[in-house]
C-alpha cells in the first residue's frame, strides 16, 4: 500500500505501546495498517517512560550493590556514579529496543507517516495538510506528564520524568512532588545514586493505589533507607530560590533542595486533536470507549493512556492487540483490568494484581474476604538476598484467590504467578498443591497460598 | 506423648526436607509424631546443601556485580573476596533458618528423638538400644555424596560439596569432576569468586538432564566467563600430586589444580539402616514405592532422596505432605514428577519443568510436539540486567504446553509461572491472553506464548 489516500484497513495515531501492538497484530492478521507518529515509533516507555526508568533503577541496584558488598564477604569500594557513563548505558538499551521496534514495524509491512495527525472524519486522519483513509482508526495518542496549576515547569529547578532521566548528574537534594508509582521510583533510584530525597505527598500514604500494607512496607523500607517523606500534606507554595526550589507545606515547614521533580500524574493528549469536534464522546480529556475500546463514533476505536483506567505499557499492548483482533472479527473477551498487573520498580519491589484486601472486602463483604501475609523472613532466598517483605494472598471464603500484593527485592518477577492465579480464578489450595522451587522467592508464593489453605509449611501461627 | 514406647501415630527416620514436612503436616492433621534424627533436624538441604550453596552463589554475583560496575556507569573497585565473612555470611542465614525450623518443631509439637535410628520391623525403629513405635513409619533418611572407586576422598585434595561449602579461601585453580548441577553451581560460585575452574564430565553435555537447548546456551555463557570444561571424557586418572591434584583423560591429556570437587551424584543412605531386613523392597540401595510413596510392607512409607527420581528437596517437601495426607486418609492425588520444578543456580540460572523437547518427542510423536525458544534478547528487563538466555516453551500440537525451559541471569524466579502453566495443562493461548507485566523479565513468558500460539507481540519470524 504506498497511497495513503487509497484506504487502509486500519489507521493507527500514534506509535507507542497501544498503537504498535495494534498495528502489528492487524498486519499478523492480514490488514493493511498506517500508523501516525509525530516523533520516535515506540512511544513514551520505550523513550521517555517504562524503559530508561528501570535502567537508571539497574544503575542504583548496581551502586547499593557495591556498597553493601561486604556483607556478603565481598571487599569493595564504591567510588561514586558517573552520570555520564549511566545515561550511555542506559541510552544504549533505549537505542537498542528501539532498532527492534522499527524492525517489527518493516516485518510486519506498517507504513508509519512520520508527522502530527488530526482526526477530521469518522474515518480520516489528516497528516500535515495529507488526508490518511482508514475504515477503522485507533486513537493511541498516549500522554504527558502533568504539572499544577501553581508550578511552572522550567526544566531545570521544576521538572517532569522526561527531564529527570537526562540530568547530568545526581542532583544532591531531590524533592519528590508527588509519592505515586513515578514519584517514588525516582526517589529510589536517585537515593540509591546518591542523592538526599524528600518526598511530599498530598494522600495519607504512598503508591495509594495498592493495597494498604504494601504501602506500609515501602515507607518503611523507605525510612531505612534515609528517603524522606511527608504524606496527608497537599503543599502550599512551590517556589525557586537562588540555588534551587524550596516547597511550603500547610502550617509553614518548608522542605528545600537543588531539584523539584513534578510526579502528580500523567494527562492524556488529546487537546487539539480534533476527537471532540468528529463527536468522539469524552471526559476530562480521556476518550471513553466500550468494553471492545470502540468509542461512540462507529469504526473509531481508542488504546492506551487516552483510555481512563492504569496507565501501563502492557495494558496498552492488551487494548491494541484487543482491537485488532475485534476489527478482524476474532471476538477477543473483554480485558479484564484488575488482572492487569502493576509494579513499582522501587527498591524494594512492589507487585499486585486483582484486588486491595479493602476493595476485594468492599466487594464481597468484610467476612467473605480472607488474607495470608507471608513475610518474606521465612523465605531462604530473601535471607540470601537480605531482603524484607511479604507475599500477601487475599481470597473469597471457599473461593478464588482475587489478589496479590508482594513487597520485597526483586520481587516484581513473582508476577506472572500472580497474573495466573488471579486470572484463572485459583483457589488457595490449587496453588498450595503444586510444590514451589526451593530455594526461591518464588517458593513464597507456594507458602503463602499453603497457608492460606489450612496447611502451612514453613509457617505457624 | 512423652512415652516413645506408647506407640505414635506416625514415626519418621530422618529430620531433612521430606521428613519434617511429614512431621509438620501430620501434626497439623492431628496426629502424633515422632522424628529420629542423628544430627541436626533440616537435613542436607538446609545445613549442607541447597541453602548454603545458594549463599555461596549470590557471594558471588556480587563479586560480578562488583567487577562489573562499570558497565552500569558505577564506579567501583573490586578488591577481593575474604572467604571468612562468606562463610559467616552463609552460616548466619543457615543458623537463621535453622532456628526457624526448630521452632516449627516446637510449635507443631513433634518428639525429636536424637540418635541413630535402624528400622527393626514393619513398626518399630531402634534408637541407641530403645525401641520406637509407630502405627506408621515414614523413612526419610535421605542421601550423600558419592564417589567413584578410583578416587579416594581426603577432604583437602579430593573433596566433596560438603567439604567445598567450608573452605577457608577460595581455589586458585579448581578441577570438577562431574557437570551435573551440583557441579556446574560450584564451578559457577568458584568462578564467580576468583578461581580458575575446569570441568570434567563423562556425558556428552553439561547438565545432561535438561533440555540440549539449555544445555548449549549455559555451556556458552560458562565459556564467555571462561570456565574450561570438557564434555564426553570420562578421566582415567585422578590423583594427588606434591600440591594438588591431577586428572588424566581419555588420550593422556591432564588437567591440573589445586582441589577436586567430586560431584558424581548423591547415593540413598539405607546401608546398615535395617530396611532390607524387614523386607522393604528396594533398587541398588534404593527404596521402591508406589504412587502413594508406601513400600511393599504394609505401614512402612519412604521419602525425599532414597526414593528414586530427581533429589531435591521440595520433592521431598511434597512427599512427606502426600504421605502425612494418605495416612490421614485425605486421598491425596499422586504426585507428577515430571511438575516439580527444577533449577541450576548457575550464572545463568536455568530452570526448568515439565518435559524437555526430546522427551516431549519420544512421548507424543515428532510431528505432534511444536516449540517456541524466544531469546532473551527481545526482552527489555533482560537487556538491563545485560543477561543472554532464552524462554522456551513446548507443546503438543493442538495441546497443552509440556515442557518450559529457560537460561538466564535470574530467571529462575520465573519458574513458578511455569509450574502452573505445565500442571494446569495450560494451551499457549490461554498464557498469550495474559499480557505480562513490562517491562520485567517474567514478560519473556508471555511473548514465548503468544509466539507459540501464532500471535507473537515482539518478536517476528
Amino acid at each position: 500500500m504506498s497511497n495513503p489516500n487509497a484506504g487502509y484497513d486500519v489507521v493507527i495515531l500514534g506509535g507507542g505501546s497501544g498503537g504498535y501492538a495494534c498495528a502489528f497484530r492487524a498486519a499478523e492478521l492480514g490488514m493493511s495498517v498506517a500508523l501516525i507518529e509525530k516523533d520516535k515509533v515506540g512511544g513514551t516507555c520505550l523513550h521517555r517512560g517504562c524503559i530508561p526508568t528501570k535502567a537508571l533503577l539497574h544503575a542504583g541496584e548496581v551502586a547499593d550493590t557495591t556498597r553493601e558488598a561486604g556483607q556478603f564477604g565481598v571487599e569493595a569500594e564504591f567510588k561514586g556514579v558517573d552520570m555520564g557513563a549511566v545515561n550511555k548505558y542506559k541510552d544504549g538499551i533505549v537505542s537498542g529496543l528501539y532498532k527492534g521496534v522499527q524492525g517489527l514495524f518493516k516485518a510486519h509491512k506498517v507504513e508509519v507517516i512520520n508527522g502530527y495527525g488530526k482526526l477530521t472524519g469518522p474515518n480520516t486522519i489528516e497528516v500535515d495538510g495529507r488526508t490518511v483513509t482508514g475504515k477503522n482508526i485507533v486513537l493511541a495518542s498516549g500522554s504527558y506528564s502533568k504539572s499544577l496549576p501553581n508550578i511552572e515547569i522550567d526544566g531545570e529547578r521544576f521538572i517532569t520524568s522526561e527531564h529527570a532521566l537526562n540530568l547530568d548528574k545526581v542532583p544532591e537534594k531531590a524533592i519528590v512532588i508527588g509519592g505515586g508509582v513515578i514519584g517514588v521510583e525516582f526517589a529510589s533510584a536517585w537515593r540509591s545514586l546518591g542523592a538526599e530525597v524528600e518526598i511530599v505527598e498530598g494522600l495519607p500514604r504512598l503508591i495509594a493505589a495498592e493495597d494498604a500494607d504494601s504501602s506500609k512496607q515501602l515507607e518503611r523500607s523507605f525510612r531505612k533507607r534515609g528517603i524522606k517523606f511527608h504524606t496527608g500534606k497537599f503543599f502550599e507554595k512551590a517556589e525557586a530560590t537562588a540555588d534551587g526550589v524550596r516547597i511550603t507545606l500547610p502550617g509553614g515547614k518548608t522542605v528545600e533542595g537543588d531539584v523539584a521533580l513534578v510526579a502528580v500524574g500523567r494527562g492524556p493528549n488529546t487537546e487539539g486533536m480534533g476527537y471532540e469536534q468528529v463527536g468522539v464522546e469524552m471526559d476530562r480529556g480521556f476518550v471513553l470507549t466500550d468494553e471492545h475500546l470502540r468509542t461512540n463514533v462507529a469504526g473509531v476505536y481508542a488504546a492506551g493512556d487516552i483510555v481512563p483506567g492504569v496507565q501501563l505499557a502492557h495494558r496498552g499492548f492488551a487494548q491494541g492487540i484487543h482491537i485488532a483482533e475485534h476489527i478482524a472479527g476474532l471476538e477477543p473477551a473483554p480485558i479484564d483490568e484488575k488482572g492487569i498487573p502493576r509494579v513499582t520498580f522501587t527498591e524494594p519491589e512492589v507487585a499486585s494484581v486483582g484486588y486491595n484486601e479493602d476493595e476485594a472486602q468492599e466487594k464481597w463483604g468484610k467476612d467473605k474476604i480472607k488474607s495470608y501475609k507471608l513475610s518474606l523472613a521465612a523465605n531462604g532466598k530473601s535471607g540470601i538476598l537480605k531482603t524484607q517483605g511479604f507475599v500477601k494472598m487475599v481470597s473469597v471464603e471457599d473461593g478464588p484467590i482475587v489478589g496479590v500484593h508482594m513487597v520485597g527485592a526483586r520481587i516484581s518477577e513473582q508476577i506472572g504467578e500472580g497474573e495466573l492465579i488471579y486470572n484463572w480464578e485459583a483457589y488457595a489450595d490449587d496453588v498450595a498443591k503444586l510444590i514451589h522451587m526451593h530455594p526461591t522467592q518464588n517458593e513464597a508464593l507456594g507458602e503463602a497460598a499453603m497457608a492460606l489453605a489450612g496447611k502451612p509449611l514453613h509457617v505457624h501461627d
